[in-house]
Order: structure tokens, then C-alpha cells, then sequence
């Protein structure tokens, strides 16, 4: 797949370019350490594009490569983005369907997905991703092998966890991006209705991504005060079905923008991007990401899960995991999606 | 239509806030005049969207309204930015089917437009276009009427007249964006082929935006080396010809994109979002933009068109022209395009 | 005193601005409404310029007025930063002892103070404050009606008090920079330590500037995890000497640098861009910063003093005051701090 | 020297971070060649410290290193900027005399350097400077063999030739700040009186950084239009003495700023923020850089010195040099300045 249409292609010699820049003499080539910051993005549809795109603007990396099976949409995009040189800052924009232009990325992140065909049940859809991850997996860690991995495709728990299988890698360095959008919806919502700033609440979704998600009330703190603590300071009541109604507005929020816009692509992009900031620059701030649960309140041993828990994500990927309490109720479900994630795992051959 | 899903739905109470936050003692209201600054965007496309979401990852503004005619795809794309709220700034963001959200803009920026249906004469689908700027303008004039508008939807610059007559607003303060992309296009393709930065390449595409627009060769420098002059002092030969080509290319990279992948939006979404900025932030950067083209470089001063020339941006709109040197031939095919232009507009009855 | 050295100094006409730029045909003047957003910083020391130039990196505003006594040292700050216009986005950087300069700003933010003379006794040293924004803040007052005061000059909680008294302005638009600079020693400290981020870590000093502050333990929690609770479930043992420790050596920290270095400046710089920022484009962030205290945690409702408490800050200056819970010894901590800045404030006849 | 009173000096053990976080299974330890960037900066005093903190401020490493011979000053600082991680995207900030805390650095920045004695001779002073660049390159050379090296201590262009000699490094990775500020006030200077934004202001100062720097009046344009030619067919005149007068004033406002104020940091700050920006984002813009220029402009090839040119800077270094178009005059000026450098170089003993 050709580049782009360039001034070479129209028969426009190099001479330009030597006519500008002379080399200083006994200059030496820099050294083949010094490599440049690099994210690939498999998977060109609105999430991956939206991922790709908010990257780009929050000044990231240096090279950004995208891959798609589909070559014309993957050409369009790229040249989408690349036409907005003279608005951002430089980074050299690459896209091809071959997983050779991943080469030496310090983050990968898998979009792609096989989508539900209308009668198919759950676990054929996804012995089909296994199948395509099958195909995007092994090249990326032949092609990046000290990458770090992170899986946004959907759902995410087992993905993440075929994806540390077919990569070989260590379990610190393979993500599901998990729950980190579901707490920013949860963290919106708190903050709407306070009338403070989201960046101000704190607040986790944890455990399986989507229906039965933990929200975490003991963790929810405003400014550093804790809610449940101070309602109770001011006499304030409330049940635990407020508690359960707020949970599930924050799980149907998710399917709401689904069905009213055909798909979600905004927050998944800024939540990712955010989700690489902490990665590739150190940052070891503290995000509900998915990763290897075992031994983690009660989590059987010998069941090998990705579940979203509080973890601290740094140049090393998860750094350790935040020792949030869970009261046994929430501990109970967090197990409850382990058996069950485990199950299908089991069933899958992989 | 409903702000969203918030927790008053739920049926919890404001007590919880009331419980967080005291007020001091004594304190008086903000003044009124301590206005936010406000963008409203019309119409929730996909270009639409590219642009309220880049202006948003830029933290241009306080608050974003955005309008459509479809409340459906509009509640889905505002849930969808809003879920991002812990990884931005604080921005309110709203949207609506009724233009009232826009009260107090200090820029709309307008991207509906008709779609040309199969068979549809050009000045038919004009006309269409006129009547929805008819649906669209007025009310945008009467809730902001200090605001600055930036017309995105095409043809731009038949649009940008048409929304100038139907604003009454003075002509600074309406503008299309015209050949901006245009222009970034073209000095892409030349960093590409330089290996430069592309910020370091001023090139200007001028006049009418798509298949007519003017490359201005005397405007390219890389890095302050104009480039026709560095090129003959190399003595490196080119032809009239392959300037044109260039030309071409550029044009095309438009129709390419549309091509591949169904449309453009990320590079116009940039684009747009650089021109709120210089507008908004009072940059008095450069930009070639749509704006009344009377009088310039021989424009009949009877013929109210516009068309783009690189213009100085600030606060109160267009603050002047910049005075580039075009040869005979490029002023003709301005005057050529403004002729064009005028017919049109006598046409459509406005 | 003259702007700047500027080419009109050296004779050169404006006649190569007209030959630049033509305006467009029936072009209006921008609105008057469309103000600008002004901070003003009085006091071009260490401190003033620390925070002058952070506002400037960080692109807070599109003026910035800087007001000295010193009119050298004053214009050798103004050029300094004028010179480095090319690497910044456009802000329009404004130097003079008159206050006319400040006219119209939306926040103007005060660092002047007196210095203590060897064997001048506290009070002598306040009552030369005094004198000094007997000074500043009337003229402040009467150029911008309805700017936003903050107050950075030591003793930061008796002279925020007097600018509220000297401005005659409502209290939620008077706030003293306070505790938020000690509240981000504190996190820095606890995050050194962890080796997580310190955005991650919620820690409050509160009470009164200086040795006397109080640190909110229970307030205590990284990344949503209350600390104290943690160190209890985990069977860890601290003593209330450690806590006290901990405290003692935020407030030290201050004197540590003061004595290394000769003064304090980039903390502070940050410290108060942050509170630009949050009131500017009220973000509603909650920062513990100097504010009426009266009514609160028990504080006699006869005594007006201002003291830090974690507030919620917007457009309008202190929109509330977080309900944090201090047990009954910080409470008594904190009226004692009101009773001795009572007893001074009594003294100074203000 | 200690790194910072934290809370293991105050007997505080590492159990409370055992507390917070545990570590997933299996997981590996990050791969060594993940590398931080990390800049260090020789000299903490006003112009280093205004680079570090813009450096800072900006978010352009992951690391930064300070060094400087006196220890107490250095601590100071160091504590001052890390007082503000609250604030500030995490950057790990280190300070100590012995450079081998500046290993693996990407870019070290050298801004330490000998002031004048009263009575003290040009070349003594320069002396005195090599002695102080024999203690300090070698070390920097040794823990950091990749890094690129910025000089910007005065006299730069010879101390950039020093420093590339003590280095061996190769010449395209020595790079001397050169006229790039100068530029900037020479920008500055045309923007302000134009009223438009620097960023479109084209002009560069080349040659010696200091009286003799040659201000290149065919390179300056505005938006693209060049300046000369425009004020020719706008028949404006102009006189040879007053582009003098316009360079004389570029020069002597470096003098009046330490003149006013006693040393000029800021617009230094930002400057050399910039470089590294351009350097180690691999951004391959164009700068006035102090480089090895022999064989430019007719500068003999036998001479070794190092002068401003606008070159074209990444990760590699200087990667070539524009050719600019220079009068016969203005190439005479360039090897008058060579032969004077050369002179001095060889009597200096290197």
C-alpha cells in the first residue's frame, strides 16, 4: 500500500530537498537507541479512529501506525490525519495492513472485533475474535516485542486475557482498557449532579466490564471527603436501591449512546489516551484497568482472569494493585464474575 | 429534550450537594458580565463532531452547544463527549434541537448543509442549502448577536455570502474556512516531500475552495527560504507544469479522502478548531479564509463575493487582508471565480 | 514609562503596517462586550514573576498587566518575557506603576508585602502592610469593579482580610492563596514516598498559613483509598507522634527552601496558576485556600478572619465551602487561629 | 547530598507502601531498554533555572537533572520545583553536584560559566571558561555518550566549539543556543509593530550570537509575504540605515533587559525549552542554532567554528542547514566573525 499521494509520485525529484538542507560536515548518524515514542492502533472503525485521532491531539508520541484488514478505509484515515500537519505538532503518521509498520511500538492497542451476526451466541462470537485475535496477537509481539498491550475490543476481560495468552507476554505488560470508562461515567454523573468537577470525585467501577460491574461506594470521596461517611454526618438517607439505581444508570449509560448514535467512540478515545499518557510517560497514576486478578480478594489461585481492579500504570505497565476495601457482598461478585469468566475460558481451547 | 441521565431522575435529591458545599457568609452573586466563552456548533455530522471534540480535547472554551435537527443522534453524541469528563477540563457541554442553547455565543460555527441528491442540478441543491440557512441563521443572529460565524458547510463560500445577508451581521464578522484546509493540504504534501515540519512551510491556497481554488508559488517558503528563488538559485529546473500538478494533487487529496473512506472529518476538524482559537484567544494569526473579496486584487467592487485570502484573525473577526503579491494570471482566475460566484448568488434570489 | 523599545521609537512609520494588511469593505468594530480575559499580578519580585510567567507558559490569559514600584526592575521583566513571543501563543504583556494598567482585569493577584526589619516586632511589620495596601488595593478596586482579588503577600490570612476591608468587594470575591501551596508540599510528600503520583494523593492542610496550619488526616487517600483506614485494616502501626511529624516537616519545608535558596518562587508560581485557572475558567476544583471563615467548624460568627478550608472555585470567586470533617482537636486548632488573628486584626484599626 | 527530607528520614518505614499496593502474579520487571527522556541541566542559576522550570512547566521529560557546584542552592531549587508535583504532570526532578546523576541523559544543557572580573581581559575571562568546561563536558560526555549537548553559556559560539572538542562527540550533536533568542526579539520587535502574532513573524539573526550577528533582511516575512518586497511595490521607503537601526535595537535590547533587571532568564527559558522540544520530539523545525560552520557561506574549511545558522534540528541534532540566500555583505560579515572565533580558538590551547 502506496504512502500517500507524495510529490515523488508525480515525478518531483529529491533535488528540492537537497537544495534545501545541507548536512554539517562529519556529522554521524544518530544512534539506533535513540528511538522515538510509538503507539499502534489495530483497528481503523470509530473507536480505533477516535483513539488514534485523541492521541494525536494530546501531543503523545512520535509515530503513530495504524492497521486494518480494510486498506481503503485505512488510507482514508491516514490521510485524514495527516492532512492536519500544519495544525499539530509533527508525528509521523503511518498505516498499512501489514503488522510490519508496528515494528518497535511501545504501545499497542487492539480495536478490532468481531461483531455479533443476529442468532449467534455469545460463545460462538467469541471463538470468532479468538480467531481474529489469533491472526493480530502473534505479529505484534513478533514485530514489538517489549510493547506494552492494551485491549479496548470487546469483551474486554476475556480478550485481555487471549491476549496475554497468544502474546507470551508477562501479565504486566497486557491491559484491557476494562472499567477506566465506565468510572469516568460514574464520576460524571456524581459530578453533574454536585455541580463540581469530574477530576475532583473519585470513584470505581471495578470487576467485569459491563452488566455486573462493582461500583465501589466506600471508594467515592469529593474533594477528598468521602461521600457515604459524610451523608451519614448529615443525617442524610438513603438506601441501598439508590445505591443499585446509580450503578445501573451508570452500566445503561453506555448502552444509551449505543442506541442513540449507532456506537460510542469519544470517551473510549479520551479514556484510552489517558490510559497511554500513564503508560508511556510514567505517570503511575491510578486507573480501574483489567488485568490478572488471581489472588486478589479471594480470587481463586488457580483461575487465571482478567478482571478490572484500581492499579497503578506506569512505563512497566501495572506497577502494583491499589488495596482497595471491598465489603464481602462486593468481594462475593467480583469471585462470582471470576467463575464465570473462567468457564468460558475453559470452553474456548485456548 | 431531557439534559441527560441525571441522578434528579433517579429520584435522589439535592440534599447530597447541599450537604457538601456551604456558602460563605454574605457572598454576593458573579456579576453578569462575567460571561463564559461559548461555541456553538450546528449540526452533528461527522464534521461537525471532528470539530466539537478537537475544540474540546483543545480546551478552547467554557461551554459547547450543539445543534441539530435530529435529537436522537444529537443526545448520543453529547452523552458521548460528556462521559469524558474526568479526563478533560471542566467544559459544559449541551445540546439541543431548539437554537436557544446557543444564547450568548461568541462563535457559531456552522456545518449542516443539504446533501445533492442523485441527478440534483447544482443551483437546485443551492437553493435547498439556502433554505436550510434560512432555518438556521436567523435564530443563531437573535440568540448571539455579538457572535462571529464561521461557515464550514459547502460550497463555502456561496454559504458564507449567504449567511452574511441572512446574519445582517458586518462582513468581519462572517467567515467560511474556505481554503484553510486547503492550505494545510498543500503544505503537507511539500513538508512531506522536504522532511520538514510543517509548520515550517508557508504556502497559501487562495480564491474559490475546491477544483478552482489558486496555489500561490510566490507564497512558499520552508523555514523563511522562499522556495522559487532558492530552487532557481540551484539551478534546478521545473516547469509550469508540475507546479499545476501539485496544484491538482492538492485538490484531490479532498475527493481521495471522501473516496476511501465516505468523507473527511479529522484535518477539517483541526482546521476549524485553529481558526476558533486565533478568533477566540485574539491570535492575530494568518489565515486564508472566505471573507467579502470586493475590491481586492481587482474584485469588481459591485460583486458582493466570497472568497478566500490569507486574512489576520482576532476577536472582532477579520482585522485585514494581507497583502500578497499575486501574478496577473492568479488575479484573473480570482476575478474569474468572483464572476462565477456572483452569477450564482443573482440566481438564488437573496 | 514608555512601552517598549519599538521600531515607532526609532522613527520607522506605520506605513509598513498599512502596506501589510487592508481591512474588508464595511468591516465593524468588535463589540465592546467582547472583553478579554486580564489578570493582573502587583509586585514584579521573585514571587510575582514565578507566578507572572507560569500563567504565560500555562496560556491562561490574553493580557497580562504587571505593576511594580521599581519601574527598571519592572520593565526589564516585561521585555524579558515580551522577548520570547515567538515561542508562546499571543498575549499582550502590559508593565507600569500606575495602576490605570490594571483596568478592566478579571483577577488581579497581589504579592507585595513589606519585609521584616531586624528587630521590628511582628506587629509593626503588619501595620507597614497595611500602609502598603492601603496603597495597592483601592486603586485595584476602582480600575476592576469586578475582578476577583487573591492575595499571596504574607501573612497571607490577616492580609487577605484587609484587601476584603480596603476593596469593599463581597467576601467570595477575596481569597488568600493560604494553605494550597502547603496542601501540595503535603501530597508531594506522602506521593515521594508511595511513589505514586501526587495528583493521585488527596491530603488538606488547612487553618492558618505558617506554623500553625492544620493537616486533615482523615482527609488523607490515594487514589480513592482512605489512608488511616487502610494502615488500620492492614494492622499497621503509627503513633499520633508520627502524624505530628509529618505535619511538622510540610511547614519546615517552606523555611528549608527559603533557607537554601534565599526565597521561595516556582511553587508558588504553580501553586497560584492552578488557583488562576480554576477561578478563570471556572472549573469549580476544590482548593484549600483563605477565605471568610467565620460560622464555620464553630468559628465565633462575630470574627471575621479568613482562614484556608477546602473550597470550591469558579468564575465567581469561592462558590462554597467543602463540608470536611475535623474531629474536635482540629476544630479547636482552627478557632484558636481565629481568635489570635482576631486579636490582631483588632489591633491594626482597620 | 540527600535527596529530599521525606518521610523515611523521619523513621517512617516503607510498610505503609506495602499497604497500598500489591503486585499482580508473575509479573516481570520492565525491560531496561524502555528508558526514560531525561534532560540535565549544568547551572542552577537564573538562565538555568528559567530553562529548567519552562522545561518543566511544559511537560517535555520524564526525568530532570540538575547540577551544580553549590549545593545548598541546587537543594533549594530542586525542593521549590518538586513542591509543585500536585501541580504538574509527574517528572522525576533530581539535584546533586556529582554529574553522575545526569546518566543516560538525551540532552544536557550547559548554561554554567565564569562572570567577569573587573579589569579582566576577554581572553582571560575565556580561559577561565575552558577551565570550568574541562570539569564539566568530560563527566557529561562519560555518563551519557548518546546525549545530544546544548550549550548556551556566553560566550557561546567559542564555548560550543569547546565543548564539542572536550566532548569527541560528533559535531551534528553539539549545538550552541546561538541567535535563536535573538531571533525571537527580532520577531518580537516586527510583530509588535505590525500588531500581528510573532509565530507568523519570519526573520532570522545569524552569524556570532552577540554585536556582530547579521540580521538576514531577505529572510523576513510576515504570513508568507515577504517584507522587502512588499514595502518596493508598495513604494514604501526605506533606507539601509534603518534596517541597521532595526538590528542595532535587536542587540541592545539583550543589554537594556540586564541592564533594567541585572540578567535576562525568561525569554532564555523559553528559548531553550524550545531547542529541546524541536531535538528530542524529533520535530525537525527550523532554528538559529550555533553550529559547526565551516564550508557554509564561503567560511573556510579549515576553520573550525561554530556559528548561528538556521538549521534543521531532531532527534539526531542538527540534521542539515537551510541554504538561505546571504548577500555578498552578509557572507563577508559570517567570515569576518569566523576569523575572529578562529583567532581566539587558537590562542586559547585546545
Amino acid at each position: 500500500m502506496k504512502k500517500t499521494t507524495s510529490l515523488s509520485e508525480l515525478g518531483i525529484t529529491d533535488d528540492i530537498s537537497k537544495a534545501f538542507f545541507r548536512p554539517i560536515q562529519s556529522a554521524a548518524p544518530p544512534s539506533p537507541s535513540k528511538r522515538r515514542t510509538k503507539i499502534s492502533v489495530i483497528g481503523a472503525g470509530n473507536v480505533g479512529m477516535a483513539i488514534a485521532q485523541t492521541i494525536l491531539t494530546q501531543d503523545l508520541v512520535d509515530e503513530l501506525a495504524l492497521v486494518d484488514a480494510k486498506p481503503d478505509k485505512l488510507r482514508g484515515e491516514m490521510l485524514d490525519l495527516q492532512h492536519a500537519a500544519a495544525f499539530l505538532p509533527r508525528t509521523r503518521i503511518f498505516a498499512d495492513t501489514d503488522y510490519a509498520i508496528t515494528a518497535s511500538s511501545d504501545l499497542c492497542i487492539i480495536t478490532a472485533g468481531a461483531r455479533q451476526i443476529p442468532g449467534e451466541s455469545r460463545l460462538d462470537l467469541l471463538q470468532r475474535n479468538l480467531d481474529l485475535f489469533r491472526i493480530i496477537v502473534p505479529p505484534l509481539a513478533k514485530y514489538s516485542p517489549e510493547a506494552l498491550l492494551l485491549v479496548v475490543s470487546n469483551p474486554v476481560d476475556v480478550l485481555t486475557y487471549i491476549a496475554w495468552k497468544l502474546s507470551g507476554f508477562p501479565p504486566n505488560r497486557v491491559i484491557g482498557s476494562g472499567t477506566n470508562l465506565d468510572s469516568s461515567r460514574f464520576r460524571f454523573l456524581l459530578a453533574d449532579h454536585l455541580e463540581v468537577n469530574a477530576q475532583d470525585v473519585q470513584a470505581y467501577m471495578v470487576g467485569e466490564h459491563g452488566d455486573s460491574s462493582v461500583a465501589l461506594w466506600s471508594s467515592i470521596s469529593v474533594g477528598g471527603v468521602p461521600v457515604l461517611g459524610s451523608l451519614e454526618r448529615h443525617q442524610i438517607e438513603y438506601e441501598e436501591g439508590v445505591l443499585e439505581k446509580i450503578r445501573k444508570a451508570v452500566v445503561e449509560s453506555a448502552y444509551e449512546v449505543i442506541q442513540l448514535k449507532g456506537y460510542t467512540s469519544w470517551a473510549i478515545g479520551y479514556s484510552v489516551a489517558s490510559l497511554a499518557r500513564s503508560l508511556l510517560r510514567d505517570q503511575r497514576r491510578i486507573h480501574p484497568v483489567s488485568l490478572l486478578a488471581k489472588g486478589f480478594h479471594g480470587i481463586d489461585e488457580g483461575k487465571e482472569v482478567f478482571l478490572s481492579l484500581p492499579a497503578q500504570l506506569g512505563r512497566g505497565g501495572v506497577l502494583g494493585v491499589a488495596s482497595v476495601h471491598l465489603t464481602e457482598e462486593e468481594a462475593k461478585r467480583l469471585r462470582c464474575s471470576a467463575d464465570t469468566l473462567w468457564e468460558i475460558q475453559q470452553k474456548l481451547g485456548i
